[in-house]
């Protein structure tokens, strides 16, 4: 048993809905809190005196100022590992050029998957370990990744082993999804449809065999994979055992439809969704996920999640971190850059990055502080939640927890 | 004498013209670079190799890594010399909270004033220093600082005293700028156009009198002072010596006109500036100062930077950092996002935060490094200057020089 604490502000964030609008009046504050630990999960969460009175035999351990804590976040979109880097795709879209024009000069999502297959094992997984280690550091513990940019038997599989090794190495948890329908491959002979079916009858059943994921993902778009076949992926692959997400309606609408009539576990990006689509998903159990840090890597409209709250949606938000569209991974930024514009309270925002994007994960058994959960917690330096956001990324996470440990 | 070095890039900025569009061709790079230092000022910047042969007794200092050097960065505008914290009023604006609801709640600027009226000079000075100190840990070495949080005689020398102090606590450059005319406060009898005669003659004469400050600003928008007067008080001030800045356009279009006709040696915000006014505004000398600081914390848009460089005007960016609109203070990351969304170019985002910001505020001893110019520059651990901005604030500036000493 361990007792850590007095903390200025705990945010448990407990008794809070799954699903739709939040105001701040509805969080749980407690004040001069204490979290006590048991075998890595939350014993109990209270006044700080009553637990240490309660408890006299338990470790203590004390915050060296005024610190708040907060449920440690989850950041259910990324695309951490990949070789390569784009940033001068980044300056020439920043400078005007095309699509055609960037990827006429080596870049666009092709180099990622030259790079990313060029990659060693080691290499791909000393970066990818950095980059999870910088998420750490801003307070997220849980992690998923996807594959994507092998788009082939040999390289897909290589993505998800590295996934898979990195989480013999990381306290976080990572939750690994296959997304080798990312895009057909330029070196693949054959239809789109083709390359689906490839994906599921080489790829699918070796990522099953040697359990390297449990989440298949399509990027459902014009650029990509339509929605006619990618429906049929999709029941496929649900029938293969696997839970679904899928990237819809980023440039144009439809695609969030096709996640939610599947039963999708999460439909992400929702950026050109029309209000009718929203309607619709707000109603259902898929997770609508907003990943803001594309729309300030690209520098294109914000999510709808104004929107998918008052309609009743469950709203997660993500990182989206990727070489391309999304090359910031400051989750904490972005997601407060995501309320201004979108006008969400601080409630809703931390739900979105902590219980629900969870929940898009499957992971019901942390992003509260309350009995039982997992104790992945994170604190700052500060007097008051609100200014997480406030600081709009600026103030840092002073300690993170995971299973009730500091690391 | 010293060499620092070896550099794989040293961007240079030099040979740039001071207003227009720029793209990433005309930038000087110097491969495994150096850069030769004498009395806190550049002797050369050039070939490594070669300034090492030729500079044989120069004290040597090696980069522990890959590096890359750029000239530190200017931040031509801020309000960072203030008591209390609007983290409730933010909150409350992203929950949909109107202005009104927010001051009656005791926040608005006015909780501000008050909150730094009720501060001792210790206080200021302390959390201006750890500003200071955040900015300087992104590359930022010279500082405007902006009063008008006191709003009379006392305080408005308070804050100007106040950042003087700090002045000699720093080897940032700040550079002081007396804001008197940022709103009529609550407790004036009389006026605005009195509060404004009360500036020029109560106030700026002190200002002068202990060298306070040799800029005026002034914040003309229909909730603070209106086109008339404040173009009144403008010449008056600008008669009395001082340099002149205006906060222009943010929400209502006209004022940007004004400061060009009084010869205001900038003009920002300009995120409501119309198209005939742009066109005015570029042709000018008056620096137009992009504040997207403003546009995030708000969750507004942004200034047309695009169209002003288009038209041949000079754009700096600067943060705005500020409690109420503008909280973040990451002017790098700021500056990557307005990259994406206006479409900027990497040498035009590099020009608007350092040699562009530095000519607004009259320090063209600074902001690229070229023979002579103040030797401030700050290195990135990357190979290639492009990560600068495509991390958008998650790349961290390895070392910061001051007068060629690492701080
Ligand atoms: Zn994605
Ligand atoms: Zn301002």
């Amino acid at each position: 048993m361990k007792l850590i604490g007095p903390f200025k502000q705990i945010i448990t964030l407990a008794n809070l809905p799954l699903r739709g609008k939040l105001s701040d009046h509805q969080l749980e504050i407690i004040e001069n809190g204490g979290i006590l630990i048991e075998n890595g999960k939350i014993a109990e969460v209270g006044n700080y005196e009553k637990l240490n009175t309660e408890n006299p035999a338990a470790e203590k351990e004390l915050p060296d100022d005024i610190q708040i804590a907060v449920p440690a976040f989850t950041d259910s979109h990324t695309h951490i590992c990949f070789g390569g880097n784009r940033a001068n795709d980044f300056a020439m879209r920043n400078a005007g050029k095309t699509y055609l024009e960037i990827a006429e000069s080596g870049g666009g999502i092709w180099s990622s998957v030259q790079h990313t297959r060029n990659a060693s094992e080691e290499e791909l997984l000393k970066t990818t370990l950095e980059r999870i280690d910088f998420l750490i550091s801003l307070g997220i513990t849980t992690i998923e990744i996807k594959s994507g940019y092998g788009l082939d038997l040999e390289n897909e599989l290589k993505m998800l082993r590295v996934i898979k090794k990195a989480q013999t190495l990381t306290k976080a948890t990572l939750v690994p999804t296959c997304l080798s329908a990312h895009l057909k491959p330029r070196d693949f002979e054959g239809t789109s449809k083709a390359y689906l079916d490839y994906i599921l009858e080489q790829i699918l059943p070796k990522v099953k065999e040697e359990d390297l994921a449990n989440r298949v993902d399509i990027f459902i778009e014009k650029s990509a994979f339509q929605p006619e076949e990618s429906k049929a992926f999709l029941i496929k692959a649900k029938d293969l055992g696997f839970e679904i997400t899928v990237h819809a309606d980023q440039f144009t609408p439809g695609s969030s439809r096709i996640a939610v009539e599947v039963g999708a576990k999460s439909a992400d990006h929702l950026e050109a969704t029309i209000d009718e689509d929203i309607a619709f998903l707000a109603k259902s159990e898929t997770v609508a996920t907003a990943l803001p840090g594309a729309s300030l890597g690209l520098g294109e409209k914000f999510t709808p999640a104004r929107k998918i709250l008052d309609q009743g949606g469950i709203l997660a938000i993500a990182s989206d971190w990727n070489p391309g569209s999304a090359p910031m991974g400051n989750l904490i930024a972005q997601a407060s850059i995501l309320a201004t514009f979108e006008k969400l309270s601080t409630a809703e925002v931390l739900a979105g990055i902590t219980f629900r994007s969870a929940f898009a994960l499957s992971l019901e058994d942390r992003g509260t502080l309350e009995k039982g959960k997992k104790a992945d917690f994170v604190t700052f330096k500060t007097d008051n939640f609100q200014n997480i956001l406030y600081q709009q990324g600026s103030l840092k996470a002073e300690s993170v927890y995971i299973d009730g440990e500091k690391i």
